[in-house]
């Protein structure tokens, strides 16, 4: 059993999935008095096993901590269970790792608010077994002094903890970019490898020369994020025309080989437009000016 | 200017952009006699300094190495340059370097071969500073004689150089694969960076975080690999369920900021078609089954 230190500020996490037992578990490492609840009390066992307290009721977990963290699966689930509790939460910091929108984070801090709690909203960057370690990334968003004040204790889920800014919603809009980077990769992904599925290669070998690709364009966005703050985009790796012949190599390798080519032929319809607005000569990050653009808007 | 070994294979090296510059340097760097051509004499110049040849005509060029390695802007320019030289190919091996797709490989191989000359295509995943160091990987399709003969000599571009098989059209498949997923990162970074944009943050303080969220979803690779080999999706990370309500995040997100809302409204009518395919517990690497079917095609 863990040995809970004095000086440690109380912690209260509820919602037990795989994420949740992972950050209570961190919470215990770093010597917390932690109270855990879930829905089902059984995943709790494990915890109280290493010197969690289970609480009878939500009211009586939120009223443990000083610090209560929820993470759960989506903000219904977060509404469903603390408001009726709402009063138990005054003079606490609350901090949500439920996953949602910018706009459900900023309802949430205005309903914690009203019940004198100040609110941080947060996202994780890891996978369950990295909290806790040098490898995960938590960013918050919300009160500046609430951050300050438990930023200690919420370093006992990641080394790397980054507080993003006033805004309640800045944290889900950061979680949602990111999001799309690795449904970015995901998807090419299960685009080469349909493709290599049809004809007949494994997509075992495709592994490492993606990981290659990847590790090639991730040292790009730097360069990129710079030419998109000063809104000029000279070719760093090569040209959108150039760029937009590829895709339509891909395209015709999908058509050909019988497999889905709707995802190359929409990001090269996106790359057309680009072209037709002058930018061929310019590198990719000339695309910030296609999806600045509303859906359906023309220049 | 580099000392040439007699034990080394002469090497010709056509087309002098960035990456022929960093491939000829490869060769003079391990000592091979080099011969280089480009339409534009004066881009030979510094590798002239280095001890590079300069051949008179393409004609010469091609006659001055056993291994004849071209890397030009697209086939095209590889048939204007080499169709009229043909014959100087007999008992050479030649290797394309150029980007395109695997009908132009598997044609331009018959075209060699009916030259008496063996035809690697090759696909270099490296940027042009990483070529002859242990940051680059080459990979080469064709017969495999051929690419065993010169193995030794196309080390000098990487130490990761990797044969795929016999098919010619195999490394332009790898090719597009990879690049697929190189665009899949580009367009979600955009799409984060304007959804940050519209909220006013500066996209230089993404990058971090997309990082850390590539490198996760980077390590799911082999796994999603493996479950697509054995056509079973269990959810290793978290269901297409969850996938897909945080894809209508991202939607919503970015309709409300007024940013292009294309791109997460198309990956999330993919996600759609998969959950009405009763995939919606598994995980995302069922999403296969989409891009294996044809554009338009439904079951």
């Amino acid at each position: 059993m863990t040995q809970h230190n004095a000086d440690r500020t109380p912690v209260t996490v509820i919602g037990l999935g795989l994420m949740g037992q992972a950050l209570a578990g961190a919470f215990l490492r770093d010597g917390h008095p932690t109270t855990v609840w879930n829905r089902t009390a059984a995943k709790a066992e494990p915890l109280v096993a290493r010197g969690a307290t289970l609480a009878d009721s939500i009211g009586d977990a939120v009223a443990a901590g000083e610090l209560v963290v929820v993470c759960l699966t989506d903000y219904d689930a977060v509404h469903k269970l603390l408001d009726p509790v709402g009063e138990a939460l005054d003079g606490r910091v609350l901090v949500n790792l439920t996953s949602g929108t910018s706009a459900q984070a900023r309802e949430t801090a205005e309903w914690a608010a009203r019940h004198g709690s100040a609110y941080l909203d947060g996202v994780i960057l890891a996978a369950a077994p990295g909290i806790g370690t040098a490898d995960a990334i938590l960013v918050y968003s919300g009160p500046r002094p609430a951050f300050d004040l438990h930023e200690p204790t919420l370093r006992s889920l990641a080394a790397a903890t980054t507080y993003l800014g006033e805004d309640h919603g800045l944290s889900a809009l950061h979680d949602m970019a990111v999001l799309g980077v690795m449904w970015g990769i995901l998807n090419g992904f299960l685009q080469g490898a349909a493709l290599l599925g049809a004809a007949g290669v494994d997509p075992a070998g495709l592994v490492p020369l993606v990981r290659q690709g990847i590790g090639i364009v991730t040292d790009w966005l730097p360069g990129y994020a710079q030419q998109i703050d000063e809104g000029s985009y000279p070719a760093l790796d090569a040209t959108l025309d150039t760029h937009r012949a590829a895709m339509e190599h891909l395209a015709r390798e999908s058509e050909s080989l019988g497999v889905n080519a709707e995802l190359p032929r929409f990001i090269q319809a996106l790359a057309d437009r680009a072209v037709a607005d002058g930018r061929g000569g310019d590198g990719y990050a000339a695309m910030i000016e296609q999806f600045r653009r509303p859906s359906g808007a023309r220049p």
